[in-house]
């Protein structure tokens, strides 16, 4: 089994509150929200962070780009705004290293975005 | 001529401090920086937001998630890490209503984004 937690949480083998899901990407809610909306985003495929989006990805980065929205809409968020995030290595905190997009809504967000 | 101001940078009418382009994609420096590296990818199809991105843009949306990445390789800040956001209307801040991902790094960013 793999001991990276996102692709455990993309197999089913450990819990999430999952609210999206097809065969290239999942979507749950984050454990340590920062706004009224805080969801994740992550491809099945173990890319480890943004920078191992290849050439033969793009397609998968961009329907990420349509999950997050996708998920946007549901959590009824879309019209009133939200921002999505990817963290990259340690100057941006990155935590977990499987590529995840953050989605964030709910409430105005301020900038600069940390 | 567009109004848009970004599809006038893309189109090289209006001045910007361009660091890459494609013939898919141009970044070029934010005029307000938020951070030592602070750039702008925008895809020079005229997308208002993220929203915006179908089923068909799937390609350009991971393309502009490489380009970030390869303007953060060029700037220097790709190990040490960065941030890509995309804010999407009001209470994201979104101010110009072409799709941007920001770029920032070459210093620690806070938890949360905004």
């Amino acid at each position: 089994m793999s001991e990276c937690i996102f692709c455990r949480i993309a197999a089913g083998s450990l819990p999430a509150r999952v609210v999206y899901q097809d065969d290239q990407a999942v979507a749950f809610e984050d454990v340590n929200p920062q706004a009224p909306v805080h969801l994740l985003v992550i491809p099945r495929k173990h890319i480890p962070n943004l920078l191992g989006v290849g050439e033969e990805d793009e397609a998968l980065g961009g329907h990420l780009m349509r999950v997050a929205c996708q998920v946007a809409r549901e959590k009824g968020v879309a019209e009133s705004g939200f921002r999505v995030v990817a963290n990259i290595n340690r100057d941006a905190g990155q935590s977990v290293d499987h590529l995840h997009l953050h989605v964030l809504g709910g409430r105005g967000l301020g900038w600069p975005p940390g």
